[in-house]
């Protein structure tokens, strides 16, 4: 929101070209498989022998999924690549290559696109990978980006949603509902600005957690590497982007399992309690439906349970169970809640005008 | 435009997962390399042995690249299948698979997003490839498509777009201009259309191969199977979408080469030249600067030039030069006029609003 002394270089006056040299030169190729990065008709690719390529793909617009109110261009660069990585890992599976396509109105300048590509590489470096392609283009109206990550697996290491079995454990990686309700206080705090004078002062000191958790998430890389040197290969993973709820009736559904989720076990960060009855609302409730919490949700075989409680940020949370025992909440006062999907939901958003 | 009786139901009743599943329930997989499409957090792709993997991603959007008043879905699905296989056939590799995103106000009802996947799903079948994924979500405005393209190729036939040699031969398949043309015609239609009356009825009978290069291009699928048969392989290789010239200058300014390009040898369509003519345009211009061709522009060593000269949809256009002897057009006048990026130009289109 800061305006003054900002420095502006119209888009049109560099071309598509120009503006995609501009953006792309500070990015430098890692990976042995990235054989051909930017500058010809397609990447060019090479998987080592007996290795499976997974490509994810996800679209974000602004206005439905982020709000540049109160997200930095630099965070959202971040966290678009690192959602998509994300469902790599989710895949128990290791991302090496990224492609990055946008549609911009021209209210964005080039040191504001220049913002949003510093994140992007800030992520390509932490997660290694390399940004390979993409496409710029203008749009009527905001910003659209599109992005694919690219991973690879040896073959039966892959881990797909549909192959957990009854009797197996459920895990979660790190804590659910802080990404939610880090968006709940922006969203407040946007409207107090809204409404307030011009020298208002977000207070978001004491929620740093929720709202770091919100604008700058991160993928669980070191999850899938734990894994990998445990010799554990879940029978079943989802990355957590639309909320517990929705994400374990993925699992269950494509599975063709009943499941049981202990409230007493889901994590929930402290921050996140005191934040969410702050709110009046129930902290099991968001880390349910709460969702963009790039979490890892997956299912171990009952002999690696040992090696889930020797980790360090994985908890059990409950167990698969036969399809027609239903997929339930055990609450703490020892009640069964059915779950259903009120995570994020598709039908709200696209309802929209 | 026919509104009549026309079945709408709303996308908001179906959610996201329920809209992806009857979008995609037409689509089955064709290739041995996909081992898992849709319906997980990433496809699962599995080169053989020894192969490189290519992508390619294009991003469209409505108002910017299409115009919905004269492009019906189903052609605009068909297209932007086919303009990005093109790409992954430039490299002179051979696509298997596409990712599909789109990105769409509540305007459309689910009978006009299954228009534009019976498009998509023709584009598949045709080039015999397998549809993986995506994301479905909402924009602010319009439609908006993000399509990947996933190649093949064996390690050294890759063609590459810094690789031609002063004295190799430029080709370039089928003709050029007509797609520029046809699109000129639906402008100046649509034009009629909005100044006139309800019964006004577009005269586009004549102009049936125009109009057809703009709203149905085909991808050169024949070319690179023909280069395959002949043992040829392109010194360097482009599809023609932003215009001749401009494509001439990406492989020029990439291999560090000067050229010669021949009025008299540039490949135009009898129906393009005369249309040209009729809105006083100069054919050659059209054909240079004119854009989504998506023929293939490709130098071959000269050795080459007799299985060339055999091809039944090869033209030999030019040579390539030394650098310092630049880039130019020979006119049937016999002077020299130097090309410059008069195709697709970014500037222009970044600038709008």
């Amino acid at each position: 929101m800061d305006k003054e002394a900002e420095k502006r270089t119209e888009i049109g006056r560099l071309g598509e070209f120009g503006l995609i040299k501009v953006l792309t030169a500070p990015f430098k190729a890692q990976q042995a498989t990235t054989v051909k990065a930017i500058g010809d008709d397609a990447a060019v690719l090479a998987p080592e022998e007996g290795k499976q390529v997974l490509l994810s793909t996800d679209m974000l617009v602004e206005g439905i999924h982020f709000d540049l109110m109160y997200t930095p261009l630099k965070h959202l660069g971040y966290k678009a690549v690192v959602v998509n990585l994300s469902d790599i890992y989710a895949m128990n599976a290791v991302p090496q290559q990224v492609t990055v396509s946008l549609a911009i109105s021209n209210r964005f300048s080039l040191e504001a696109l220049e913002e949003l590509y510093e994140g992007i590489r800030y992520a390509c470096e932490r997660y290694g990978v390399d940004l390979v392609g993409g496409d710029t283009t203008s749009s009527q109206k905001g910003l659209i980006m599109s992005i694919t990550a690219i991973g690879y697996a040896q073959g039966q290491t892959v881990a797909y949603r549909n192959t957990a079995k009854p009797g197996d454990l459920i895990c979660v990686s790190g804590d659910l509902g802080a990404a939610y309700l880090g968006l709940q206080l922006l969203e407040r705090e946007k409207q107090l600005f809204l409404e307030s004078s011009a020298d208002f002062k977000p207070d978001l000191e004491d929620q740093k957690y929720c709202v770091g958790r919100q604008l700058k998430p991160e993928a669980r890389r070191d999850i899938i590497a734990y894994l990998a040197e445990k010799g554990v290969k879940p029978t079943s993973m989802i990355d957590v982007s639309d909320g517990l709820s929705s994400d374990l009736l993925h699992l269950c559904t494509q599975s063709g399992t009943g499941a049981i989720i202990y409230e007493d076990s889901v994590p929930i960060h402290e921050e996140a309690y005191s934040l969410a009855l702050k709110f009046n609302l129930d902290p099991i409730t968001c880390a349910l439906s709460g969702g963009e919490d790039y979490e890892l949700l997956f299912t171990i075989a009952p002999d690696d349970r040992q090696k889930m409680m020797d980790a360090e940020d994985i908890t059990i949370i409950g167990i698969m169970l036969e399809e027609n025992q239903g997929i339930n909440l055990l609450s703490k006062g020892g009640n069964l809640h059915p779950i259903t999907a009120q995570g994020w939901d598709a039908i709200q958003r696209l309802g929209k005008p």
